[in-house]
């Protein structure tokens, strides 16, 4: 299948950047948008990220190949449960959620058989909220996490590869479990560290902060309802990953002695090693395109 | 005193730095260079950062009205004994170490008091080392904390100040106690916070990092020699440092139960907030020059 009429189900940033990123590589797609607030709606329509929209749900699906989810996971269990019996057999239907396990398994559940419910997680973003920062290059060159299970159907996924694929992303295939014991580690852990860090400054530090600082923590911006939802759903990976670094920071903590001099120094140097091959991977992956 | 003959004494990416910033402002400035190696000096005078050097300490700095130590820290010792006995009475002696409790107590007692030391720390760098990388700008815009304590003579303060602020650089003058338990909050804790999140990442997750963790953790990506010496010399603040982040993602860690979720939201969302202000504060600081 190749998707050519879409529904967008929540056009704010990241909805609205699919809609934009679509209608920049072809004029075949007809893309429908969903939502609660008819304003928004209207707003997405006259930036050109939709070319209509619905405030009936059965009627704003009626006649889509693919289904995309880009409301807060918070409203998917309300939304399935709504979609299930309006959807066409042989729709497909996505998300954009940054958890995968609780999604699949309420899909699973509340989605019939023929319905064909693929998790995504393209991992773009940004700290501003709303159509009105969307952009049509926002997924470009970005990853995007697709995680069929073994009930999944072969043709369902292939076709929200390339979805995601013609708004310019490179595609990683995870399952569920596997996926959010990964973003837990390298996306959720670190915005917790970053928002510590926050929080720990005392006033006569904080206005010290220099460059160094505003990079390490930027992630803390982020939207704390959004946020909120993903350590939820997530928490059991996230205490897992809490542990672990833990144990890294309990180890650096033993190293700061001078009789650990040479041990703190390889400690520090690995680390950064590590850091410097992956910036050389990520160059490599966007240059190769 | 208003410094125009001035001697720096390691002339890598920051002394190189001051060179070419100086020569920048102005061609009043007579700039000699130290090394122990002939050949970064001459590049140093190839780049323009330094107008000759002489490999003779008491040679180097038997004119200067300033003499500024840009080594690493680890060599301060040797060096300001070195320079003791060479100094003229009346220059001034500044430095740009990351820590400052130290090396102000070490110009205390191998300093003659007719030498005027005054402690620096320019918040400004990267993770690149060497002259080739120096930059005039290097400084500009960047905060710049001095260090004076009782015994320091009030002119000497002043023209330090106004040698940084010839830069570019922001002044605040704190206590070399104070500057070194807030940048243990603000920048060193940082550090080891992101290489801690590197070094736990598993080879799963580590393929799928994006903007967000890379942001995170540049830090880490720092020279480790350099920051071994910062983390030792300021180890009694960093694990105090610590300890009170250690609070902070307990607290956290309590706050990861939809029982919670109220607390959680409200957590991320005043952190969120100070960040935010923190960054508008930041562009307020830039856009007031």
């Amino acid at each position: 299948m190749n998707p050519s009429k879409l529904t967008i189900i929540g056009v704010g940033l990241l909805g609205g950047s699919i809609g934009l990123g679509l209608k920049a590589t072809s004029s075949r797609y007809q893309i429908t948008g969903y939502g609660y607030r008819r304003e928004t709606l209207e707003k997405a329509v006259e930036f050109g990220a939709i070319d209509g929209f619905n405030l009936d749900l059965a009627e704003a699906v009626l006649d889509a190949d693919l289904v995309i989810l880009c409301t807060p996971v918070g409203l998917f269990a309300e939304i399935l449960g709504k979609l299930a019996p309006v959807l066409k057999p042989g729709t497909v239907v996505t998300d954009v959620g940054s958890t995968k396990r609780s999604v699949v398994k309420l899909a699973t559940e509340l989605l019939p058989e023929s319905c064909r419910f693929i998790g995504s997680h393209p991992m773009a973003g940004s700290e501003k909220r709303g159509v009105e920062y969307a952009r049509a290059d926002l997924f470009h060159r970005a990853l995007c996490i697709v995680t069929p299970t073994a009930r999944s159907q072969k043709d369902a996924v292939v076709s929200v590869e390339q979805f995601w694929q013609t708004l310019g992303m490179r595609v990683v295939r995870l399952s569920p479990e596997e996926h959010d014991a990964a973003v837990s580690d390298i996306s959720h852990v670190p915005h917790i560290v970053a928002s510590a860090l926050v929080a720990m400054q005392s006033q006569m530090a904080l206005p010290l902060a220099g460059k160094g600082f505003l990079d390490t923590t930027r992630v803390a911006s982020g939207d704390a309802l959004l946020w909120r939802d993903i350590l939820l759903d997530n928490r059991d990976n996230v205490r897992a990953s809490l542990d672990r670094l833990q144990r890294e920071i309990d180890l650096l903590r033993k190293l700061l002695s001078p009789s650990k001099a040479e041990a703190l120094t390889a400690w520090l140097a690995s680390v950064g090693q590590r850091r410097d091959e992956l910036v050389r991977e990520k160059l490599k992956e966007i240059s190769a395109e």
